[in-house]
């Protein structure tokens, strides 16, 4: 292989950019030239291409977001967008892909290698939700700047006496708020994975600043499960009689400068996908594994270990998915009193 | 005086720890005692009064939030809460007060020199609005925050194209608006201070995304003109058609580690308001005015240089209001395209 | 076993204080007392023991350094210190121990589990040098601490076109040099575990400004190679003609708040070192493996996974020793072009 | 004036990019064009000029370092140097100049006008010691990440009961340290402005951990006033028994994304500049005094207000030079105990 391609796609996470620059990096060393594609599937179908070098990619390592722009394209499920995507290919001499994105993005990669062009996905997403990995690049970051921002809201709650709702992102995952939930000692975490009885919640506000002497009380609160605003409600009408407010961290835990162990992650994912590529393997997407590097097929059957299976039904089966920690609820709640 | 007390009222700002900390200091170095008043007013009418040693406020000055905590207590607008609060401060020989807050809290240290014991306020909140001060103790802090938090918001902003409304506290003052807005290179600033054209917002968004090559659009909302959410419907009803995304800043910047100018804020005006207390000089509110200290009465006519007036209806009146720089809006539209 | 004490020992590192608060909460939620320790087995000697509550231990988590102070101790290595320190744990009716530090550490906590008091090592140093764990508690927060300044470092060197030789702590481990150079996109990476030919170090740096085009270079230094300064000297020696600059960042490593990682790691295993003290286990130090808690023996036989053996001489042998991550080096040399 | 280039000189700072970015946008809201200069005047005498846009300055504000690079150029002072320069402008078609850095790059500025090419100063180096402002841009930044720094070196420092000695940067100046020092609690600041005691310091540290019952104890040192390596050594020779330890803090002071401050004054002072070169004046440097924008002759006699007035003997005397403030370090002593 002599040329490959790189797209970030989905959602943008911190540690994108590390990954596109280990690609860029690794493939030039291995006597590969590289192009990058802008603002994914779309700019590949539009062919917004161009040559990166090793220089382009120099102080990257440390910026948040995605220089190459990301963007959800959903066209590209269809073989029209495909076909038009591989067009932009054979006419810039490109003979692989690497996409940086989330689950959404491996099907992409997973067509393009059906259709003779080996792709290889890179778990990139804040939410740590993807099948074929233990950690997400993105994710520390995301749940770092979420234990800054609580640690900030806790001085304040601790001034006023306060009951603080603080809701995070992460889709449908708990990731996210089991992991700042533990690092920020918040006294409660309610994720979509396990099921919560406001009763219960409200009796445990109570029952901190009364019995247990707390001056402040901070509920971290994953957005799958319900919005911060809608959960104050029903705590309200569960008889919760605290000062309490809500805090929607939001957008903020998607960028950043990412951390040493999302560049790390990022650098060595990005490193052995062109390695992957450079076999001519495709329709991977690599992943770490008890610190290794793994890759597992996308589409397959579960005994392949591959990530995704299709039905009769056309309906794609998650094989082995990600699973939220919920021994980490069970440590939180005998640490929080 | 031979003792002074201590306390924190109103919204907690980060820096309040720093002058509760130059206060006790202060006061040990200049051989008094001091004795530290929990929950503000509320607290001080209760009795919860102690004791505070030099080592009590070792390690305080990094601190976010305020230890001796705070609250609202509109009951000490009454005189029988003066009274009461009095009942307390002669039960442990306190002879003098210290104040740390807003201006809401500068008013119970008038009645409390009126009743014969001198009460100096500190400006201490994140909102920058209080009169007879260039800044108030949090305010760079916030500011800050507020900063880091866009800064990550542009990295997110940037990979989709997107536009953010980012809203941030300040109550009716616009001013961490403007320091923040300026200081993220925000695509345009909103305050209560300025009147704005809502279309004209919206075609600004859309000139800079088609004719300026952005990729990018935020604008930062200060708290006191709506909240971001209805903004955003209004910007939505004025023909938006960027892809849009609100973000409240919320608590966040109510809390954290101090920067460095709010630590020599808070330590400066700690110390000067025991130096006025140990003249025996209270009804004051201490400040800084280019870079010196400054003190001014709370209550008289403006003749005095006194902060408030008491009109005739017994309404209060500002003199010389805080002002928020407009110039730094005017600057800000010269510097963002 | 009914009351239990804890103490740290050896090097600070971030996240002892995390680990001090989850033994403290776990022991009490497991219907234990919990006696803190000051300045280690120093502090156990000299009966500098007290009860701490679970409030003693609030708003920990986030604090760098330990509140129990730590302190290196030889003299406990002799018998006679040993037999100090158990009558102290007599008197106070205290059964087992959690010792919280480096693996100088971990020969106290045989000693004492041999003298009947079951005692329960938990790896806390910034250096990632202890058998028995993947991680150690403080490592990830050391690195970070280290990204961030070389990611200032970068700055200014790529404003001036210079070298910076940049030494990080580690002892005898290269580990944070490993990780925070790949993190920070080093130009060279310097370990105790890898030979280095001085020469080819010059020759790199002359390379990468004239051919590569490279407008900075960053060779991060692990201390246990040598100095920063030595090493610019060899390199003078050996030829540079670039600006070179050296900065031993220094202690700064040591403290800061923990990452949310490394406070994850601290309250998982320091709630798992009270659950073995629970069962009345002792003479083990706990670990983390493939992100799962494990103990080992900490005096034994290879055979018995024993961290330490006792040769016929006496000597202590380290089986299984953690070993640098060399396959990050070579990484990083194919990622820094 | 249709066209202006601006460069940057001597030591980098955080927030040059920031005032680069003023320069450009505030010109081409001015209906100029404007040129960048890498490496300061040693690519304007190279020629290494090239036109900039608005777009090339968005995302600069809050990036370390100056990405037109910087760099010391003594043979700007000689005749020959500065015709080379003129020569270079005038092939280019540029009429004024923005050059930002620190008093030394004043001087070229001077000449540039005295030639016939307008140029402007703007004060740029962390040392805040500028005469014609009251703060620099970069100081704000340099001081906050001494402090973040020093906050973590007291978590080490209270661990193990040591004293450390902490060397800042500031050249001839204390600023930094006084700043830096009060902020960050310090118990003892050194700087060059003011004499000291070494029996005195040592004195102090041992008072402090005997009878003030502190568990550490940071002095913060002007590099000014020697290094810190050196003072150790001195305090060891006055009797100091403490368990001390020295870091210098060295260049991680000149990195780092600006803080909003120095955002907020690089933004105004480079807007500024371009404002008085659009009036066609030159020879000035800009500068904030009381929060308000001004502006000095760079040479004259101290009756005009001018900066630095040449003597007969060719020696420059500098009007005004800025001061520290040692009501800092008065301050500092009466809130470090």
């Amino acid at each position: 292989m002599k040329r490959i391609a790189v797209l970030s796609s989905g959602g943008d996470a911190p540690g994108m950019n590390a990954a596109i620059r280990a690609v860029v990096r690794k493939a030039i060393s291995e006597g590969m030239e590289v192009y990058g594609v802008n603002h994914g599937y779309a700019g590949l179908v539009a062919g917004d291409i161009f040559p990166i070098s090793s220089r382009d990619v120099g102080d990257k390592i440390s910026r948040g977001g995605t220089f190459l722009y990301s963007a959800r394209y959903p066209e590209f499920a269809q073989l029209e967008g495909q076909l038009a995507g591989i067009e932009q290919l054979k006419k810039n001499n490109i003979e692989g892909v690497v996409v940086i994105g989330g689950d959404g993005s491996y099907h992409g990669a997973m067509r393009l290698t059906e259709h003779g062009f080996p792709a290889v996905g890179v778990p990139g997403t804040i939410d740590n939700d993807i099948a074929g990995t233990d950690f997400t690049i993105g994710f520390d970051t995301a749940v770092n700047t979420a234990v800054e921002a609580i640690d900030k809201l806790r001085d304040t709650s601790s001034s006023h006496g306060r009951t603080f709702v603080v809701e995070v992102m992460g889709r449908n995952a708990g990731d996210i708020a089991l992991w700042a939930g533990i690092s920020s000692g918040a006294d409660q975490i309610i994720v979509p994975e396990e099921g919560f009885d406001i009763k219960q919640v409200a009796e445990t506000i109570e029952n901190d600043f009364k019995k247990q002497g707390k001056n402040h009380h901070i509920i971290v609160l994953a957005e799958g499960v319900m919005s911060g605003a809608e959960f104050a409600e029903k705590l309200k009408a569960a008889g919760d009689k605290s000062d309490l407010r809500v805090t929607n961290l939001g957008h903020i835990l998607r960028g950043g400068s990412p951390t040493a162990r999302d560049r790390v992650l990022a650098s060595r994912l990005g490193a052995h996908a062109v390695k992957l590529l450079k076999e001519g393997r495709g329709g991977l997407a690599v992943g770490i594994h008890n610190e290794e590097l793994v890759e597992s097929p996308i589409l397959g059957t579960a005994e392949e270990g591959a990530l995704f299976t299709l039905a009769e039904d056309g309906k794609i089966i998650v094989n082995n998915p990600h699973k939220a920690r919920l021994d980490f609820a069970k440590l939180n709640r005998s640490l929080s009193r």
